[in-house]
């Protein structure tokens, strides 16, 4: 695919012109709805996923039969500043061991019948520490977002981003705060793991970099300049490039959501084809969702990153959309209706 | 599998003998978490899972390949009371769905991966309405326990036992309250789509049947013949041939869970195999998975029965030991530790 963008100012276009849902779709699959053999709404959410693949899809029996996931890989000046439980060189070992079908997400992926990609980007170049410099040029900022754009495949029908990148709770978490106000406290936690004086380390090193780059952060696309790091970049490129297909996107964590949440503050709706495949236990996550309005499909404490939550969350759609598109009519079926 | 009770004392006498979990298989499982490569914890409730079906698998790898839903089909003479929005037909017409392939736990069966089998239990011959006289005769209710034990098949490795009884969520109110205490009110809910006056016949009728059956109420078992029905006693049945073979369950919604609960009040522990697939949108179903403290995987809002939401949540437990299963070591991937 083409991709349509080679700066901020383009990409902010790009988010500008991104298609809607197929609202006849929609209302067929809502009027297939209530004539299938259950009582009315008794699916509960099951309905609404139909319903909102339905329109993304172009179609009133959606399914999904070539869901895809890409773990997007970066490393973080950040992590200098003893932010997490694990050493940098875990990211660069960790896209080993994606590679090799060892990871949590190797499986998930496979029980979720999606294809995985993973996308290392420029791990010997780590980002600037942020609290001394903008983490990334535009130049690289750009060329991540390109990355993650370029990253989804032709037929993919659902699609989860995720991420690797030692120190990025400490990305995501100033993002958040630069997009959605508080200081460092409101929105770190504990990552993989860090102790009571590493949280204090994070929280310093957001407020650091909320201070240094305060002119830059009333604009949602330089604060993930700033502050982000090249996964989070390259999760919003691919992110915008599904929306450009129509194709539905499950969120997954904290790191995730903060790299969403990067467009839909930079153009309201942009997420409007995304649903939150789980809340994880980072607690800046649940704050995200809430901020966006997503209301989780999973919940189950989840703090792995990798796309490990959105990736369990795949067999739920995939069931509510087997169900509403293979289940019989009440006329069909012989049923009385209620 | 030889059916080893043929009287509720006998059945009783069932209970009080049902094996544990295998304790060295769990601790293999958990020694082998806490190396897996991915933060300690990270994982959360998945990890809880996997540990869980290592228990009762009897491995340290647990897997599921083989599950089964088994749905249990009952009339019931309380539905003449009004209680339901549906015609008690429709109890044989959704049976007829079943085998058609129509319905919606067909659809989720078939996600799942799972082997669907429907029981009809004499639907030409409804149970007694419980206002005036006890549903089942012991014959009746041992001959649906024992259709129930029977009905799992040789080789399942997680069992769902789902359910389809126009008026059955009455039922299952009236076994909730003589299990919990409380009245009609504290129980009933809508279930598929009563109005408000059909909302106080139900809490009238599982008033009256309180009041006539009181004096045999403290016996769960007796709870279960005199207000129950024939696809509860079923779903018990199952669930404790279940256990006797150490096969993980899910439960599903309110009517199933009831039954469920009937086990566990007359041999405390008679549930330890059996985790909550979802939590439904009837309110007794949430009140009902509290006293037996069971936190369920899947909070989608569902109301439908049939097995829905534990077939819904059989894929987030493949995926969870899918991926404990599936890692790698830190010492096998060559990952620094935490």
């Amino acid at each position: 695919m083409t991709i349509p963008f080679d700066s901020l100012e383009t990409f902010r276009a790009v988010l500008t012109s991104l298609p809607g849902p197929d609202l006849a779709a929609r209302e067929a699959a809502a009027a297939r709805d209530a004539v299938l053999t259950k009582p009315p709404g008794s699916l509960g959410r099951a309905e609404e996923i139909a319903l909102w693949a339905a329109g993304w899809q172009g179609t009133d029996r959606p399914r999904i039969t070539a869901p895809q996931v890409v773990i997007f890989a970066g490393n973080h000046g950040i992590a200098a500043r003893g932010v997490s439980a694990f050493p940098p060189e875990v990211t660069v070992q960790m896209v080993a061991n994606f590679d090799a079908g060892g990871a949590a997400i190797n499986q998930l992926a496979r029980a979720a019948g999606a294809v995985m990609d993973v996308v290392a980007l420029d791990l010997d170049r780590p980002t600037a520490d942020f609290t001394e410099a903008p983490a990334m040029s535009e130049a690289d900022c750009v060329a991540a977002l390109r990355a993650g754009w370029d990253a989804v495949r032709d037929g993919t029908d659902l699609l989860v981003a995720g991420e690797m990148g030692i120190g990025n709770t400490t990305s995501a978490a100033a993002v958040a705060a630069a997009l959605y106000g508080g200081t460092g406290a409101d929105w770190v936690g504990r990552g993989t793991g860090v102790d009571e004086a590493g949280l204090a380390r994070k929280a310093a090193a957001v407020d650091a970099g909320l201070a240094l780059h305060a002119a830059a952060l009333t604009d949602p696309l330089e604060a993930l300049r700033c502050l982000g790091g090249r996964e989070l970049a390259a999760m919003a490129g691919a992110i915008a490039a599904a929306r450009m297909a129509r194709v539905p996107v499950l969120l997954d964590g904290f790191i995730c959501t903060a790299a969403a949440a990067v467009l839909d503050k930079a153009v309201p709706g942009a997420l409007d084809h995304v649903l939150a495949g789980h809340r994880g236990a980072e607690p800046g996550h649940g704050k995200l969702l809430a901020a966006l309005g997503k209301d989780p499909i999973l919940d189950l404490g989840l703090r792995l990153g990798e796309g490990s939550g959105a990736a369990m969350a795949i067999g739920v759609v995939k069931a509510a959309l087997e169900c509403h598109s293979g289940m019989a009519t009440f006329a069909e079926a012989g049923v009385s209706g209620g």
